[in-house]
């Protein structure tokens, strides 16, 4: 048991949710790694959102709702640790949820699919076709979800299929705690959070904004800037950490 | 299978072996975070060992070759990761090596001493007893190992035991990759170092070093002067990314 007063009890149980996940064939042995990447550098930006964060989760909230069709692409890590979240953020945005997993077994779908489905999520079906320009299976996808998009939500997601979906035209959004990582650079927005602060932070921002406040952060929307604040963000807790240690 | 000219394919190959180790349970669910969470800062110190690094690591050669009674102490990662590695520096240093795991099962136990067994280690055997001042099984130690060696190797240990073993007074040398860790911290020193490289470089120079290089090396050794030096590390690395960012 993990103490509630522990300072990092928040971080603490979503490793041990992606544990219990990985027995259960939720996520993929590779995804418990990748949850691990990410807990390192939330460690690094201090396990909080930033201030760069935040305004890249509301421009996320305003292209959602100014989509024509917008999709989430939903993957074990995500169903895992915002199952709950997801559904909020559908109703909020009116999005399409797809399950796309890049270790793909059909077991795993029913899986997910079963899990998103008892936590409120409506999940999209029907066929898989070959349809990004990817080897194996990370090609399948919806012809009606991922495919048909033209804004699309993909947390934690990896650099190849981000960069196809952008090839492909889409304004693709992603979640990536490390803002160093093909994804986060060739995405068109790049949230650099951890995930459930992130969802709980666009679905809050998809309620809470007037149509003129949407418009004005899809017009100021630079990646790039948000990147590199980001990266000075680590920067920053890094030379606050040197300084405490030269005291100590 | 990860192609040999992949620019990341010793990294690519140590995540294949931790995640196929866990699957035989040879290294905890825990572990494959943890190996990720390293994963993380290996990236960020550029995949490579620095100047600092390697001065602890011959540091670490000269204390274990100056002690009484060197003991490393192995964990499902590091036998995963470093068996046949281990087996070598046992050779060089003449250390005793003790099977020591945080989420300790007797299956466990076995399956990594048949391990590095297989790999040429001779593995410490003896009754385990509860010897250090700490709850549960993370207690468990040998008494002619762990528990009565003056200058002891944890690889990837945790925050709590590392204490503890400074506490009893022995000299501790660990290798950790985050320099903000705990055990980074406690420890008399700690090489900030992906496991397979620090374990390589210690062994080398536990063969090429003279009496007074040794002495040298031990009387200057400053822990938290190599802590910052490799948070300077990362800091440079993440600066030159910022700089590449603002250029594309």
């Amino acid at each position: 048991m993990i103490p509630k007063d522990h300072p990092r009890y928040e971080s603490l149980i979503r490793r041990e949710k992606i544990a219990e996940a990985a027995w259960d064939k939720i996520v993929a042995m590779e995804g418990v790694g990748s949850h691990g990447r990410g807990e390192a550098f939330d460690y690094l930006i201090g396990e909080k959102t930033t201030p760069s964060a935040l305004i890249a989760e509301k421009t996320a909230a305003a292209l959602l709702l100014n989509a024509k069709k917008p999709v989430i692409s939903v993957n074990g890590n995500t169903a895992a640790l915002a199952a709950d979240q997801i559904s909020d953020l559908q109703k909020k945005t009116g999005a399409l949820v797809e399950v796309n997993l890049f270790h793909r077994t059909e077991e795993r779908i029913q899986k997910i699919t079963k899990l998103l489905e008892e936590n409120g999520v409506i999940v999209l079906k029907g066929k898989t076709e070959r349809l990004l320009p990817l080897s194996h299976d990370r090609a399948l996808c919806i012809q009606e979800g991922i495919y048909s998009a033209d804004v699309i939500l993909v947390p934690l997601e990896d650099g190849d299929r981000c960069e196809k979906l952008v090839e492909m035209g889409k304004t693709v959004i992603t979640i990536d705690l490390n803002p160093l990582s093909r994804t986060a650079r060739t995405a068109d927005l790049t949230i650099v959070d951890e995930l459930t602060r992130a969802i709980a932070n666009i679905t809050e921002a998809a309620e809470n904004m007037t149509q003129e406040q949407q418009k004005k952060l899809i017009e100021n929307l630079d990646n790039k800037k948000l990147l590199k604040s980001a990266i000075k963000s680590i920067m920053e807790n890094l030379s606050d950490a040197m300084d405490r240690k030269a005291q100590a």
